[in-house]
């Protein structure tokens, strides 16, 4: 069984409302996660919506890395889909957990694009392979 | 338990290969799609690699719509995530199997941004809320 890429869908809980408004900080924290990563920038393109909340997508030549932020909710959506061995999403996530002052966040890590030539088992389906959750707050089972 | 968006995360195969390896014809077909769930498009961004595959982008005011191609297997990744009651990413779906010649394809869907303001349950966690499997090919369990 071989994968495409994969991808991380990361949650960032109440992060530093003054950045995810900003879409300059963000855009540059997006592209420095991306240069982190070790993935090659093709192009990027990012927006300032009003009232407020930035949107932008950075595309790799490994896939791309997008986010949506709701400073309102000092929330911010983040995928990071990357192909091959030599870009580490995982060094993107770390370092946006930091910018951002993620006090909480969760993460679902996807393989995309499972493929067998055989064809007996389910390369069609792409299973959550990493669950991984930070910081869970008292009272709550993870 | 109210979540700020959704996201499907549609896996595409056995598809058409001259669409996939076309950079027109995915850009065409990718906003179409969001013109057909009544996304509003803010910006589109589309790269045709080498040897082959297509990478790109259409960014919404609702969130945005991405995809990668690997014709050398005939598959896509293509993910749709939007925001609020007025988008319905599934027709974007259907659309897309339609225009790619799909004849295998896996989905997911899953809730962005949950918030709870009691913060007594998993507010925080981006659970797959529908998993939906077409075509399983004979012999596969789903």
């Amino acid at each position: 069984m071989k994968a495409l890429g994969r991808q991380i869908l990361a949650e960032f809980f109440e992060c530093d409302i003054q950045v995810l408004n900003s879409v300059d900080a963000v855009k540059m924290f997006m592209q420095e996660a991306a240069a982190i990563s070790q993935a090659n920038i093709v192009q990027s393109v990012f927006h300032l919506f009003n009232p407020h909340g930035v949107s932008g997508v950075v595309v790799i030549a490994e896939s791309h890395f997008a986010i949506h932020t709701w400073p309102e909710y000092g929330y911010a959506a983040v995928d990071l889909f990357t192909c091959g061995e030599q870009v580490d999403p995982w060094k993107a996530f770390d370092f946006l957990k930091e910018s951002f002052k993620a006090t909480k966040v969760m993460t679902m890590e996807i393989q995309r694009g499972q493929l067998d030539v055989k064809g007996k088992e389910l390369y069609y389906n792409p299973p959550i392979i990493k669950v991984k959750k930070d910081m869970v707050p008292a009272g709550v089972s993870a």
